[in-house]
């Protein structure tokens, strides 16, 4: 796995699974105490998620954080 | 898996990857490009690891970020 790619690959498995469900990017933000925002910056591979955040975002999401990353 | 708990799994496993190459922190950090002190506080789970960083520490591990990350 490229390094480069992780923000990306991240960005992207955020965005299925928050659409999976129909939630915005805000609900899928209030259901795991981010910013609408924030999970906007994700989702576009923009940010260097920490692994807080990972997991708070898995938890909402319904996943393990290792199904998050490549 | 408690968002609490993914620093303490995190630095768990790569101290074990680590320790199964027989490398120091600081032959880890250098392979990574990361000091060996950031190394120190990411095994003691002390660390909010960037996915960026966990992608660094995978690939010198010879493992994929999703077997970081519970």
């Amino acid at each position: 796995m490229r390094v480069a790619g992780i923000k990306k690959t991240v960005g992207i498995r955020v965005r299925k699974l928050r659409e999976a469900n129909n939630w915005s990017q805000e609900q899928l933000g209030f259901k795991c105490g981010l910013h609408r925002n924030y999970v906007g910056g994700v989702e576009r591979g923009e940010r260097n998620v920490g692994i807080e955040n990972l997991a708070k975002l898995a938890k909402a999401l319904g996943v393990r954080p290792s199904e998050l990353v490549p």
